[in-house]
């Protein structure tokens, strides 16, 4: 029996654990945790288990990890051995996979965090300049680049499915909820509705059980 | 002769990708672009080249990759054939290994990058308690995790310098410059002490021919 847990807090980065570990098979256990309904912050018991005191976090035996990539490798060493997922040095997806699975957490989920603490603070002058110079260049840069794949291919590494469209998931529904994505990024919109209709999604989401992995 | 050039912008995430392949001894030109005086922003024809308008990227032949983690990956499939830098699965470094390499972009950068807002937004009373609830606990968190790691090992994975080290330098630095790691934080200073005297981090520092890695 697997000793493989995933701590699902709701509405959090941690979906895309769940969908993935949905789309191997991998036989695991799923502990849900609520925020507190004030503060939208997860519950002090999932911050103290969490090393980092963040979501996702898995248990495996003795093992805790935190940081979503770093449990995606994890879980693609024991679980991918065909490389599946995850395309190998020399394989012709190879370049756009590793771009989109480093480009989620290295520029997506940060835009969007900053997009966060731009809403709070939009009356301030110098926060509104910087979201014209800084965040909406690289976003739209990053979009251009999704558009121009995905006119090409259905995925975003090549033809088939692998982690880096299970890992970007999250940044492209936050960017669709915030408006970033709109109708005309007909290569976004497709692709997030290919998402939605992969059996392994679904099942994600009837585990989940929340009307969408974003707060809408 | 290798046709890899890495475009490096002065003061920028890049470094990081100069110090690797001075590491692996690669045979590579070096493109240095300073930034605009006025703004600090990276000159137009940088913008114009790189895909997401950002530092680092690189080029090789017909092909033109951004995304510091993206290009490592890259640079390691082709020229760490032996996996000394990125220990493969199973490896006793792996998982370690994996949780740094992507805790730097997923987690460490966001945070400096959050903290740039903060600065500037300092008056702003909610940006002020987004620092004091979100931003400092997951540094601290960070750290206290990289504190712990450094106690058992001279390096973040393990006995030996790898990909981890390399690309959370950027960080490192940056969380040092702006008080975030002090003297009590003894093996992270230490670490730092260590990557300063590493033959390759000393050429890539010639190349650079900055003060430091990261604006003082």
């Amino acid at each position: 029996m697997s000793t493989l847990t995933l701590h699902h807090l709701e509405y959090s980065q941690s979906f895309r654990i769940l969908w993935l570990l949905e789309e191997l098979g991998v036989d695991y256990s799923l502990k849900l945790y609520d925020r507190d309904p004030q503060s939208r912050l997860a519950p002090a018991d999932y911050k103290a288990m969490s090393p980092t005191g963040t979501a996702p976090f898995i248990t495996d035996g003795e093992l805790t990890l935190a940081e979503t990539s770093a449990i995606v490798d994890y879980i693609l060493d024991k679980h991918d051995a065909q490389q599946r997922l995850r395309p190998p040095a020399g394989h012709p997806s190879r370049l756009r996979y590793l771009f989109w699975l480093h480009a989620s957490q290295g520029s997506m989920m940060p835009l969007l965090l900053m997009d966060s603490v731009m809403r709070m603070g939009k009356q301030h002058e110098l926060l509104q300049t910087l979201q014209g110079v800084f965040l909406g260049p690289r976003m739209d840069a990053l979009l251009q680049q999704a558009e121009q794949d995905l006119a090409r291919t259905a995925w975003l590494a090549g033809d088939d499915l692998t982690a880096a469209d299970i890992v970007m998931v999250y940044g492209m529904e936050g960017a669709r909820a915030r408006g970033y994505i709109t109708e005309e990024h007909t290569g976004c919109c497709a692709w997030l509705d290919r998402v939605h209709a992969l059996p392994s999604f679904q099942s994600a989401q009837k585990k989940d059980d929340r009307p969408s992995i974003v707060f809408a």
